[in-house]
């Protein structure tokens, strides 16, 4: 988070989660920053989307960003309004800033109001704590958690800029919808057309290549923030591979830590008509409950993977469907193919694996991530919140 | 199946599944009846679907239906296609007929070759026992179960006219995909164009409003075969209700039966711009893995609804938005609604429950059927097969 150059973080304790952990995380640019940022597609969108999202369609700066745990302000009506543009008013007026570059994100449960006093008092505590180093950027990642066991963060580096991220992970999370949040920082300097860009292509090639739940929370947001500290402006497609390369790692830190789940289990897709198409065949293969209960049975059922792709909204021709597990080709031209299947289910229930689905001769791409569906998530998402 | 005029049935065990349960069963109109038939959209279908289609799309007359279990015939390439019209020409060849006039489906294991010698050896058994009556129907209805704990009939009757059918289990079905078959039979004197018309309202109210797994099989299959043997031409209205109302019925006792799953969930959706609407917002409910581990824990969670609702294709204003569960409301115009929530909890933890769903005043309404998610579903579905 602070290994760019010119960013502090803090997280703190605020009171706001019953269990007294850390639930409020503040990170600051020490001028106001290109921001850039991608918000949940989601028709009921929370509080904090719609605020933040309205405070980057003026300009595209940003000094700060605020995020609290445990309770994601949705379902709160004009109210809930209120109480985002509170956090950010609250945060700009500590700064000396205008609130409008302040953005602010919200996780947790769905029609609960915010407790205001303690996530006033919590921003104030966390501002007087900002800093740079590993343990800033812990504290910050921790601030953001809900039913994360670990803090996620991630940083790489280009030629003379760096990015750093934290984020919370996706899909799995009690008590309401899934929410993921990740917020980047990088010192490189770059306009926000180019941040914009950098950010939807690694975004589109990490955590829209995670797929969980198959459900795009009410809360989503991914943001980047370039500080230009660094004096280097790198070519885009650099920007774009290091961004990315940071939103990967958190991405399959998010997957590894996903509830209930066993094995993170990455679909190959190959062969589509574009990078887009294959996207969605993976995506629409990893949203089958009963592909994912097959993954955690380490069953390499690719009938249900065919049934799952078939499903979907691409279309293909299903005499040129290849699928393998682990490199071992089941299935190819859409009629099952011999192989050991004693070795591969051995194989399989090692742990992690990869699914290969070539369908056709495209140039189309892509790689997505998801978990197997087990009981200990049916358990866990049928307590009551 | 055979209580309307002009149907024989039979069921027999063929030896295609080891078990020796039933698995396969043929239905013969005494003349060529009016057919009309809806197929899954699966973009990987069966190959008894490619013949189905097939036969039907030259003339809407249909002799027979022959069906086996325990193997779907899906993901088997040209040698599945000669089987699945070997079936047909084999009951086409006894009864004298044009191979063209008989339907095929098959439900089982994607991916593995039917045994030809055993199905054509028990389409000779069946036809020697085609029969009249409860024991033929049931008999019929043993034919194509999987999984289905129960064999599922229904039948109503109109002014003058009966409606039949049987049909096997939808979604949680070991050990691939889902398979949806039913077969319905009616007396009616209708034309195909208004057999065809009545038919797709019947399924768009009863199984297109059954959403379990939230993926259309490779194999599903509706058929409805009108003899005419009644005399009587109902009016339009009156043939969709009935043909409606055995669907209907046969689509509950799917839910009922699915595997693993311990309650039905209706979920009532209204004040959709049509209905169509209404019914794509209600499976978008229903799709969701994290709304059924819910209802799997009996929790009255609105945000997860919510959340799984915005994700949908359907667009609405979030502030007019209303939920309720079994007639208490949670949430109201978007927003958590005080009400006696250990009460209500008590009431869900009964069994079925149904859900309300509010999203405008528009005059679209559906109610569409789900099960919850439970670790038995999944523990079941990560099975080898």
């Amino acid at each position: 988070m602070t290994v760019p150059l010119g960013f502090t973080a803090a997280g703190v304790a605020a009171g706001i989660k019953p269990s007294g952990a850390h639930d409020l995380t503040v990170v600051v640019a020490d001028a106001p920053a290109v921001a850039a940022a991608m918000f949940t597609v989601n028709r009921f969108p929370a509080a904090p989307v719609l605020v933040s999202r309205e405070h980057l369609s003026g300009s595209p700066l940003a000094r700060a960003v605020v995020i609290n745990s445990g309770g994601a302000n949705a379902g709160t009506g004009p109210s809930g309004l209120d109480d985002a543009r509170a956090m950010a008013a609250h945060v700009a007026t500590a700064l000396n800033g205008d609130p409008t570059e302040t953005l602010v994100c919200s996780t947790g449960t769905i029609g609960t109001h915010l407790p205001m006093n303690r996530i006033v008092a919590g921003i104030d505590d966390a501002l007087a704590l900002l800093a740079r180093g590993p343990e800033a950027d812990t504290a910050a990642a921790r601030g953001i958690m809900t039913t994360d066991s670990v803090p996620k963060q991630a940083d790489a580096a280009g030629d003379g800029f760096r990015v750093g991220g934290i984020a919370k992970g996706a899909g799995m999370i009690r008590p309401d919808m899934a929410t993921m949040l990740a917020v980047m920082t990088t010192d490189a300097a770059v306009d926000a057309p180019s941040l914009r860009d950098a950010l939807r292509t690694a975004v589109d090639r990490s955590f829209h290549e995670l797929n969980i739940d198959g459900c795009a929370s009410t809360n989503d947001t991914v943001i980047l923030l370039a500080s230009g500290a660094s004096g280097v402006t790198p070519a885009p497609e650099d920007l774009t591979a290091v961004v990315g390369s940071v939103a990967r790692d958190l991405a399959h830190q998010m997957a590894a830590d996903a509830e209930g789940a066993e094995r993170v289990v990455t679909i190959d897709v190959s062969g589509a008509a574009d990078d887009a198409h294959a996207r969605s065949m993976g995506r629409a293969i990893a949203d089958s409950a009963l592909v994912r209960a097959a993954f955690y049975g380490g069953d390499p059922n690719w009938g249900r993977l065919a049934g799952a792709l078939g499903a979907g909204p691409v279309a293909f021709d299903p005499a040129r469907l290849t699928i393998g597990f682990d490199g071992v080709v089941v299935a190819r031209d859409g009629v099952a193919l011999d192989h050991d299947e004693e070795a591969l289910v051995a194989r399989l229930a090692k742990g992690d694996f990869t699914v290969q689905v070539v369908v056709g001769d495209g140039p189309g791409r892509a790689s997505v991530m998801t978990t197997d569906l087990t009981p200990a998530y049916v358990v866990f998402n049928g307590e009551r919140s």
